[in-house]
């Protein structure tokens, strides 16, 4: 693989490295960027890798900007690494014009559907081209990798988490989109990029997953209480319901009077790098 | 004062509120905005308050998003309280063309040329009106304030709590821009907005300030020393010169590999929020 990184910013942070670079992707045919934080300890050692999915209009920049991470990362010694959140560019008629599909609202699988296909492959991006360059090219222990992510990002954590759990050993998620199949945001996604098969719709919604048999590493999910897309769009409680009847441990907590910002992902995200440390090590 | 707040946005955060305002100032004649941290501690008594003054291009927003010092507040009680960073929409022809001078450049002091003197009064704005308000409307011990920033807002902390000693008991700075009469930035917003007269520059000027005998408490100032602004713009190294000649106490650290940014801020946020509780006790 002779992947060449462009780097596009780099910063110290923490007595760590905070970086952002762009590279072209093999697997989605297009510039791709991504931004990664090595803690001080990778200076000399593998470390323990984080994936964080950002949600919908967010880019690889919001994370790292915005959740105040890095001092944690940095005292635990994580690597944390999160990606653009869809392909962008991709000359598709329209692609920018609607938050809710397109630019910035990936969802973190493989569109089946045209024109989405030709770029929209999200989820081979992640859990195959860009494994492979943080494990080859950054102070990564590949045995040890957590995933997680916020609202959109949730849904895909859980979701890859259950699909690829070869790959990821640890996962949480801030506001999941956690049955997308019985919400709009996901009931528009997945028309467009899987088509009319809500069978197929259901190998991507994390509560059909856990029905179906598949397994998690005991998830750490936080939601706000005070959150405007809880009831419409999120349904962590039918997530919980899956997870009780199929004995799959899962750890939700609900905060009352928190939303959906980064304010609210601020306030807990030292509870995740912790949780996602205990479970790797 | 009959001040009326709007409140545009309200985010739990770490137990405490973090809210942004807009409000008509009196003194700027335009609408103003201002974002406030309130700890979980401030629901029940009166809290010390730290201003903090951002940097060119920044808003309200700025240092609420990324520097990661609500934890910080939280923890030790502190409310905090960012303003803009210019009047904005004032009819200036080319107001907004130059990030140098002009929106987002305001550089904390009242204008006395036209056409800015007409709504650049950041000084007076800060100093009476926003004041008044945080220690009126919020649950702020007027005897516990002191005053911080980034950049240009570096400078506006040392300069003004030289100016308005009765006001501020404490302060620090990130990579302040610390003799603004010696470098181009300063050189050009000064001539702008006080005219050619370089008596007047020099009460704005922090270095100048404490060569004339004006006395701080002890500041604390974190530089980066990979800052691409260090060597032509902040000259922290002429503001130590002047401290030491004047027996005026200084904390100043030099960081090796540190830049500009937020990612440096966020670094050493925690030690100034501790710096300033330390002195205000």
């Amino acid at each position: 693989m002779a992947v060449k990184l462009e780097v596009r910013n780099q910063h110290v942070c923490f007595g760590g490295i905070q970086s952002f670079y762009e590279h072209h992707s093999q697997i989605i045919n297009l510039p791709m960027r991504f931004s990664v934080y090595e803690p001080p300890q990778a200076q000399h050692t593998k470390r323990p890798v984080l994936f964080f999915l950002a949600g919908l209009t967010c880019t690889e920049e919001t994370f790292m900007i915005k959740a105040g991470a890095q001092r944690y990362a940095a005292e635990l010694g994580l690597l944390l690494v999160s990606p653009d959140t869809s392909p962008r560019h991709t000359g598709i008629a329209g692609e920018a014009d609607d938050w809710e599909i397109g630019s910035g609202a990936g969802f973190y699988l493989d569109a089946t559907e045209a024109p989405w296909s030709r770029h929209f492959r999200m989820e081979s991006y992640l859990t195959q081209e860009l494994l492979e360059i943080i494990s080859k090219k950054f102070p990564a222990d590949p045995e040890r990798i957590g995933i997680f992510g916020h609202s959109m990002g949730g849904h895909g954590a859980l979701t890859l988490a259950m699909r690829h759990p070869q790959v990821y050993r640890s996962v949480s998620a801030f506001a999941p989109i956690a049955a997308p199949v019985n919400c709009l945001w996901g009931q528009k996604a997945f028309s467009r990029y899987l088509g009319e098969s809500t069978e197929l719709w259901k190998k991507h919604d994390s509560t059909e997953l856990i029905e179906s048999g598949h397994r998690l590493p005991t998830p750490l999910i936080d939601q706000g209480m005070n959150d405007p897309f809880l009831i419409e769009q999120l349904h962590p409680d039918y997530f919980e319901t899956a997870c009780q009847k199929m004995n799959q441990p899962l750890i939700l907590r609900r905060h009352p009077g928190y939303d959906h910002s980064y304010y609210f992902v601020s306030t807990f995200i030292a509870d995740h790098l912790r949780h996602h440390l205990e479970t790797l090590i």
